[in-house]
């Protein structure tokens, strides 16, 4: 088998040879050696795609704590059947298959979904914690079983969620892992106003001095403070990792997903690629953390997998641009003038994720 | 006929009926109303795509300003004819149509390009000036007469450009408009060392000692130390702002026609998009000038269109959302809670270009 570094070394001399001046298409080169890395392949591939809504409810929403009402989560689960919501849009303009989980949505169990249901919603965290330690694991479980799913199926998957009031949840796991204020992790998620947003930082520090959820005990915080979504993507994004398949990760609550998930395991985000910077403002902050520098910016904050779709449609881009260009000698192109130039012919070490 | 006005409160209006956050689609909805407002429709639509790839010889080469010989230019020519450049793949991946437009290449005219040429490339702007001032209105003719066959064609376009020796003409531009030193104007281009940009830098110094060419005269400026190419994009950005088509523009060189057409119009760039952030340092002064924001930063540096490409993914997609995204209503969604917030129900002023 060659070594990682022999890989790496024949990939950029591919990237080297087409068409191109040296590292004159930037990130899309960087993207194209990780995924070559992550696959384990000099031919790496993104055609098979799917990106994966996790769907749930939250107790919290109690504390009103979310611009839009709880029945709201199980109404987009059936946008998203009908193909109305947005992430169906961009799945089908960018070739990518949805795949909704149903994590605990509240009421009766829709058809056509997959079921992965830890209960109608998660509890009240102000009052007590969001679910019990059993069902952190389970959701870890179920996640695991998914991503195993996933990777006989697709060379590339994206995560996405749904729930009412989990920006709440999203920002109380940062509040823990980060030790900041919990003005500075939360916002106004769907669409609260100033008012708003405080009443939701004094709900996460209430609920942070209820549970005193510890950072070295991931289990505990996501029982504490966490949503099933959450916690299954969490499930998700580590065992991609250790099964090599690459994941896209969305905005805010899917990055406490993979904030959870990087306190599980050192490697747990060593197949993640983060999509874009969102405009929940602890969105920052929680990016800072895990170490991402994200490709897009463009002032989302809708989740669903939005982000993360158009993610999808760039690394696909950047694959398939080394997959088919021509090379300058296939071309009949002269190459670089020698005595020129002194420039490297190494790509700068991949520091996004 | 509705006024913009109103066109744009419909639209507005649609936007904050689909079942999303008001707002929360983020540039993806200021795109869809600036598409609206552009094609004059509550229907925008943007499926007819091409991309605009300008080819031209720069006599200023013999200077040493690129680190790649001039041939390059016509074998890049080749590539792309057969399909095997960067833009190439991009354009599949993106179901754009290349047009490759012969603005002026050396040597024999190749077949089955859009002939287009005024010259066997420019003279060396450092011994006289690039052009004639009668060629430099050819330039804009020729573009004028690509842009209105493109609005019979196309939906949205997108400019592209190839040329050894280009972002030296592109720096010269920015040079005389910005008023900034030489060494703010030029970057590496496709490759060059530092002792190549100190080089470049002192080309340019040396062709505005030459020429005093002036802002005021933007013809002017294009004859002295412009490109054929450059040219003929600014001819093609400025009709297709009086056409009312969407022109997507790549990097640096594209931009410095855009900055052109900029002067040569006060209207000129009113459906001109700024695709990308270029790793080209002057990008930056660039894009300050024409006041524009662009959609990506990717660090690519690559041109042909390929920035330019990936924009016309992202704005079509805008597009999508707006046409075939469900409304709360149709979808049976319920919406905002009305005491939560107060939120407004309208999108920031369009500020990106």
């Amino acid at each position: 088998m060659i070594s990682e570094a022999d890989l790496s070394q024949r990939i950029i001399e591919r990237l080297n040879s087409l068409t191109k001046p040296v590292g004159s298409l930037g990130r899309l080169e960087e993207l194209a050696l990780r995924i070559g890395l992550i696959q384990g392949t000099e031919q790496p591939v993104c055609e098979r795609k799917a990106m994966y809504v996790f769907c749930a409810d939250h107790g919290v929403t109690a504390q009103g704590v979310s611009a839009y009402p709880q029945e709201v989560t199980k109404q987009m689960v059936l946008n998203f059947l009908r193909g109305g919501a947005a992430i169906n849009v961009l799945c089908r303009h960018e070739g990518i298959t949805p795949v909704i989980v149903d994590c605990g949505v509240r009421g009766e169990p829709v058809a056509g979904i997959r079921n992965c249901r830890l209960g109608e919603g998660t509890r009240d965290f102000t009052q007590e914690p969001a679910m019990s330690r059993l069902q952190a694991e389970q959701c870890l479980s179920y996640g695991r079983k998914l991503a195993e799913e996933a990777a006989g199926s697709y060379d590339i998957v994206g995560t996405g969620e749904m729930g009412i009031g989990n920006t709440t949840a999203a920002a109380a796991i940062l509040a823990v892992f980060s030790g900041a204020d919990a003005e500075q992790c939360v916002g106004p998620g769907a669409g609260l106003d100033s008012a708003g947003v405080r009443r939701k930082a004094e709900v996460v520090r209430q609920a942070l001095q209820l549970h005193r959820p510890k950072p070295e005990d991931p289990v505990g915080v996501l029982a504490a403070v966490g949503g099933f979504e959450i916690g299954i993507m969490s499930g998700f994004i580590l065992a991609a990792a250790r099964l090599r398949l690459p994941v896209v990760i969305d905005g805010f609550i899917c990055g406490a997903a993979a904030l959870l998930a990087s306190r599980l395991s050192p490697d747990g985000l060593s197949t993640s690629i983060f999509a874009h910077r969102s405009a929940e403002p602890g969105h920052d902050l929680m990016l800072e953390l895990v170490g991402a520098r994200p490709l897009l910016d463009l002032r989302m904050r809708l989740g669903e997998g939005t982000g993360a779709a158009l993610g999808i449609h760039i690394i696909e881009a950047a694959v398939r641009l080394y997959r088919e260009m021509a090379t300058f000698a296939s071309a009949g192109v002269s190459t670089h003038l020698p005595p020129t130039t002194a420039s490297t012919s190494k790509l700068p070490p991949e520091s996004a994720r």
